[in-house]
C-alpha cells in the first residue's frame, strides 16, 4: 500500500530563496515534524504544534496532483522542506515519483538521519545547526552520511549549508568546512526577527547582517572556497509564508 | 615577451554578486575596452574614456603579484569582468597563470568574441544582451560559441545569464533558452538607475523589480529550467565602485 506523508504545505512557482540553487524557480512541498527545535527556527509551526489541523496525510501520488493543480506545466523542479524530511523513511516513494516524471528535487535536512533516498536528490543541502540554535550536531552521525555521499559519487549534488548569527556560529562553520573540505558550503545570513511585520526594517537589518558576514568571510583565510548569502526571499517577501 | 593587459581595478576579496556563482568568495581584476556600448551599461568607464588615466597595461604575473598584494591568502577564486575581457586575445596567459596557483576563474562576456581560453574558466556567464540595451546579438556567432563549448565537453561549466528591464527583454531571454535549452540559464533584474547615491530607493526599487520578475518567470511555462537573481552587491553597496 502506498505510504501517507504528513504534508503542511504545496505552493510555487516560486524560486527558492537560499542555498545552491538560489533563484532556482522551484515548487515547495513542506513537510511536518523535526527532531530538532532550533531556538531560531523559522519554520516551527511544522514542529510545535501551531498547525497541527493543517497537517494533510497523503500519498506520492496526491501531493503531485496537487502540484499539478497549483503549479500546471510551469514547474519542472521541485523543493521538499520540512521541519526534517529525512524522518520520512518511505518517502522514497514520492521521489521516485518525481524522477519519473522527469523533475528535479531539492530537499534540504539539518544532517541527523541519512535516508537511501538522498541518493535521488539532485540537490540535497545539509545544514547543521550551530551553537546559536541552541542544538548539538552529532559529527559522528554527519561524517557517516557525507561518506556514503561520497562513496556513491554524489557530492556534485550536495552542499553543506551553515546559518550563522554570530561570531560562535561562524567558528563553527570554519570548523564544519575543515572537516568537510570537499563539499560545496555557503553561509547564510541568519534571521532573528522571524515574526516582525515592519518589512522595510527586517529587509535593512537583513541586508546589514549580509555586509557583516561577508567582512567576517573576507578578512578569514580558512574561508576561502565559501559561498555567502543572504535569504533573498525574506528580502521580498519578509515574513510572509507560502511566497 | 610576455603580452600586456588592460587593467582598470583589481580589488577584494568579496562576494561575487550576480550569476552562476552568486555568493562566491572572489577577487575581481576588472579589464578595460569594450565592443557594446549598452544603453544602461553599469560599467561604461571601462570604455568610454572617463578612466582612461587610470588604466594600467599589466602582464600576467604582474596582475598576480597585486591580487596577493591585496588579498593575501584570502583568496582561491578570482573573477576577471570587463568591459570584454574576450577582445584580449592573449589573456590564456593569466589564466594559465591562474591554474597553476590552483585558483579558480569566472569570467563574464557577452558572447561577442570567443577566445581557446574560454575553455580554462570554471565559471564562465555568456551574457547576451537584451533589446533595451539597444545592441543587437549576432546569434550565428552565439551558436559557435556554445557549440565549440558543448563539444569540448564545458558546459557544466557554463551558463547563459539575461538582464531583464522590460517585457520586450523577458521574450528576448525566452528565445535564447528555447534555443539553448541545455545550457543552464540565469535572468537577473536589471538595475536602470546607475548613477543614483539613494541607495534606500535604489534597493525598494530593485527589490519590486525583483518580485515583478520572479512573477513574470512563474507565470511562464516556456521558463521552468530558470534561475532568478538580483544583483547583491547592489542591494548591499548601492552603486559604488570596488566592493
Ligand atoms: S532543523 Fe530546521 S525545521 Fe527543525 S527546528 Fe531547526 S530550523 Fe526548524
Ligand atoms: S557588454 Fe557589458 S561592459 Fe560592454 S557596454 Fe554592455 S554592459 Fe557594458
Amino acid at each position: 500500500m502506498a505510504s501517507k506523508f504528513p504534508v503542511l504545505e504545496v505552493f510555487g512557482p516560486t524560486v527558492q530563496g537560499e542555498g545552491m540553487v538560489v533563484g532556482q524557480k522551484t515548487m515547495f512541498v513542506r513537510t511536518a515534524g523535526c527532531d530538532y527545535s532550533c531556538s531560531w527556527c523559522d519554520s516551527s509551526f511544522t514542529w510545535d504544534g501551531s498547525a497541527k489541523e493543517d497537517i494533510r496525510q497523503l500519498t506520492a501520488e496526491q501531493i503531485w496532483d496537487e502540484l499539478q493543480e497549483t503549479g500546471g506545466d510551469r514547474f519542472r523542479h521541485v523543493t521538499i522542506s520540512g521541519g526534517n524530511p529525512a524522518l520520512l523513511k518511505n518517502l522514497g516513494e514520492f521521489t521516485q515519483f518525481l524522477k519519473q516524471k522527469d523533475i528535479r528535487i531539492a530537499l534540504e535536512t539539518q544532517g541527523s538521519r541519512y535516508q537511501p533516498w538522498f541518493l535521488e536528490i539532485d540537490d540535497l543541502t545539509i545544514s547543521p545547526k550551530p551553537p546559536s540554535s541552541l542544538m548539538k550536531t552529532d559529527f559522528h552521525r554527519l561524517d557517516e552520511i557525507i561518506e556514503i555521499l561520497r562513496e556513491a559519487g554524489r557530492l556534485s549534488h550536495v552542499s553543506l549549508k551553515v546559518v550563522i548569527f554570530d561570531e560562535a556560529d561562524l567558528r563553527y562553520a570554519t570548523d564544519v568546512h575543515k572537516r568537510y573540505p570537499d563539499v560545496d558550503f555557503y553561509v547564510q545570513v541568519g534571521n532573528d526577527d522571524t515574526t516582525t511585520y515592519d518589512d522595510a526594517a527586517l529587509k535593512d537589518a537583513l541586508l546589514a547582517k549580509y555586509e557583516w558576514l561577508i567582512d567576517q568571510v573576507s578578512a578569514s583565510s580558512e574561508l576561502n572556497h565559501v559561498r555567502v548569502l543572504p535569504q533573498l526571499h525574506t528580502l521580498v517577501w519578509g515574513n510572509k509564508r507560502g511566497v
